[in-house]
């Protein structure tokens, strides 16, 4: 896969001695054209529970993303000119994972440290705690609160000059787990497009039942009141009793309300003929958007979060592929939702993110969408699950 | 609130990308003339479970005090002249909330890391562990074992040299909690006092509960045989059936004892014209005590903690106003004790510590809360809470 | 008990404000004749949760081994000449504990860190997790995930030039333990032998009772199909009902099996005339094999752990000699095996590894245990202990 001209940069490798605490990398450095805008930063953050965190701060073209190794290489936002995408979240701090104890509070500590536009949940269990066979799991899983080794960043040198952000994460516990999971973010200065391929690995010999969400989430200002979600698919249906009252308008955003908490829609997307589905959500003048695009063969159902709750709450909407959906892993079980991975092999999500600043890109991912739905979508007054 | 004539130094902050390992500031470093009693030193600790802990020693006149920013801004010891105030935990590493699990032993992980003569016990919860409206809570709340961010440094240019050092710890929870608290300690070369000034912060829009108890802890050389504790208030309980056999001693302190463990009484204090309730504790001899002032309104209640079991397991007293005594928070609603904070919305908890070290100072303070004594103080035999 | 000629060498000590990230000292900077191949390194790894983790490499004469200070001073693993004592773990991190959750998954959060040759389990308990008198018990105690203070080496400077590493390991929780653990390991170098004399102090005045197993663990090469294992003892018993199956061939190694998962056996060795027990596991030539011998009178039984699955889930075998089985505490008291340390007391355990790679040293290891075994041993078909 490596050719000759491209540069490698590596952050950190425990196999090659190397942590950095900052960094800073022009396109010179990287044996670009001083014309083309590509920059990296490294910083370690410092101060209550950021102590030890790290933080890359990655420029290409147009699109300026916020990475955190520490935190199994999230994305905490993303910007496209003046357009920010990510949310506010009351949590500030990029949370160091040796100050989050996921077990807290009947396995909600998972919460004090979310404020990312990608979260990853897994890989031995996504969705809600509880006990299921016997197991206490933990909101979410437990990837997000692991630190990334390998982090590498790759440029290569010639068009369009893509840039590669890796990191490697493992999951481990003897002789329960053995998953290690190969993240890449990579992007180029024309594209609005940050697509993620991640690979999970089963390293032992045994197979292992795996879950995965990628908890997508984006506030103002693409959130408003007046945005809309299109996503194409064959039903919609509320997560659970509270979200029957909102099934109507769900893909209908309101403007911060207080008392709304959230509500959750379980959706089964179509697919395009690529094998990708897609998800849109526009502001109310259509002039800003998010596109998510995923590999629906690995990531086969979507979860809409309406959290639209008060801005100080964190007003928010996570448009979220995953193979499962929030509930816990044992009530997906008869839904299909907890799949296996067989030993020694691996699986691969992809996550596409269109970071839309004009009405033509933003109405050509309507259309698209709007193709992909031949008949209508059904919206069932049924929650899936009886919580 | 800020003018020109005061010095300013950051120890660590966030926003200033500054995080100090150590540092070492004279009276002169701090623009104020040489003869002028004031110094402050930053360590970084080592070793064991002590790794990443910081320490600030901070000299103002005859008395040092010494500050763990890692740790919520504790205060682990205090000495005026040769005086000591604080304990002998058998805990004797300063350790890293990194290493503190406070889910641990059902919730009792908090006592892995107790010894100081300050520590702050809330601000979601504090008080015993157990289960409360199906939430586990552990022993004593969250901010403990949470490191402080924006610790600064401010010494006024001008008599009497005010003295602040604060720092900002957050309690964060995404949908639960969005405290944050402002802690100030201020004092001066020439005053025997030590302020705390701690102001909670919810910046949510939604009402929240909240707890707070000051665990202020003595060991010897004030505790000894002989030992009086004096305190204005209208009523003592003891917290259970043990401590009731110790009720008609509440306020005497005995030796060391083995097998005394410890009993835990319930006060409800009077205060001053200023709002202001005050407890003392003197030596056998009354010319070495602590005098611990509160504000009333906003810490109504106050827990006794005779500890004074052997020098071996930490003999020790605690004088702790609070909002609450020490049950588990499901015991106090009934009690009135888990008071509501507004939503965007600011409590604010002064407590001030009297490092009395002569005779007349003591006989003052004292005299001080039998002028607030008129009538005497009801002992009551029956807990409040029957466990 | 020092003399002057020795040489002392610090990496870790909260008192001599020490904590060295990396070190290199040959024999001539330890004062020694450079033909002794005495070498000693220290190195802070990185990435992952790896971050903050120490490792010492230590050669003395042809054994070299890897210490982890930050893991309570275990020994990942030791070399004598070409060959390799130690396992592999799917765990490959050498995990900071500040990473490690113990109170995960009910109870089983250790095992996201294991992986070392030898790991120390207790004090306050060791075993299988669960609740023992309403306290929840996390697997094999907390000891190994403890980072270790007053971090120091010692060579003698004269022959036989013995090479000793020590360091404290605090396990103290106010009220309840107030334990130290002073741990030594040494060498010379030309015996084949690493001597493990670790000291356990209840610094409180109260008596507590205690547990203590020495989990060595050794794979591949000498643990291969047709190794075999030499106990001298009274009796073998199987841990559990899974385990009776397995009972007549306790002692004989089988190829990496899949779906084999673990056998454990619980033995009552015997002891030599110095109070000393031994066990033999040699591989199937007979040329290479690890001896572990321990003081009986403190380590008065063995678990032996057939791990013999499959190499990716870590093909492994432990020698285990310990106050106790692995039960949960619950269930040894009633089997004697919960012994109490008296306040102000200490108690010491020896531990010792044979490195053998001739056949010579090994058959007369054999026969040595072979002298032992008077009587025959006798299989127990019923486990100590109904689950």
């Amino acid at each position: 896969m490596s050719t000759t001209s491209e540069f490698r940069f590596t952050f950190t490798s425990h196999a090659q001695h190397t942590d950095l605490s900052s960094a800073h990398l022009t396109a010179e450095d990287m044996g670009l054209p001083a014309d083309i805008n590509i920059e990296c930063k490294l910083q370690t953050l410092r101060g209550g529970k950021q102590q030890g965190s790290k933080l890359i701060t990655l420029t290409v073209g147009d699109k300026t993303l916020r990475v955190v190794p520490t935190r199994a290489m999230a994305i905490l936002d993303a910007t496209r000119g003046e357009l920010r995408y990510g949310w506010d979240s009351p949590v500030k701090e990029v949370v160091h994972p040796s100050f989050i104890n996921q077990e807290a509070s009947g396995g909600l500590g998972w919460l004090d440290g979310f404020n990312e536009m990608v979260a990853r949940c897994g890989y031995q269990w996504a969705g809600h705690p509880g006990e299921d066979n016997g197991e206490m799991l933990t909101l979410h899983g437990r990837i997000q609160n692991t630190p990334a080794d390998d982090v590498v960043l790759i440029v290569e040198q010639e068009p369009p000059y893509r840039v590669t952000l890796k990191g490697r994460v493992d999951e481990k516990r003897f002789k329960f787990t053995n998953f290690e999971v190969h993240t890449e973010l990579s992007l180029t200065p024309d594209e609005p497009y940050i697509h993620i391929k991640d690979t999970l690995h089963n390293l032992s010999n045994y197979d292992n039942t795996y879950q995965a969400i990628y908890h997508n989430n984006f506030g103002s200002p693409i959130l408003e009141q007046g945005a809309t979600l299109h996503v194409a698919g064959t039903q919609v249906s509320p997560f659970n009793e509270y979200a029957i009252q909102g099934l109507h308008e769900w893909d209908q955003m309101p403007a911060p309300t207080e008392g709304f908490d959230e509500m959750v829609f379980n959706v089964l997307a179509l697919e395009d003929e690529d094998g990708m589905s897609h998800a849109l959500m526009k502001n109310a003048t259509g002039d800003a958007a998010i596109e998510v695009s995923w590999s629906n063969s690995t990531l086969p159902v979507l979860t809409i979060w309406k959290n639209t709750d008060t801005v100080e709450q964190g007003y928010v909407v996570g448009i979220e592929p995953g193979t499962s959906f929030a509930y816990n892993r044992k009530h997906q079980r008869d839904l299909g939702l907890v799949p296996t991975i067989k030993g020694k092999s691996s699986k691969t999500f992809h996550v596409r993110f269109g970071l839309l600043t004009d009405n033509e890109a933003i109405d050509a991912s309507q259309a698209k969408i709007e193709a992909i739905q031949r008949t209508p979508m059904l919206l069932s007054n049924n929650p899936l699950v009886q919580l």
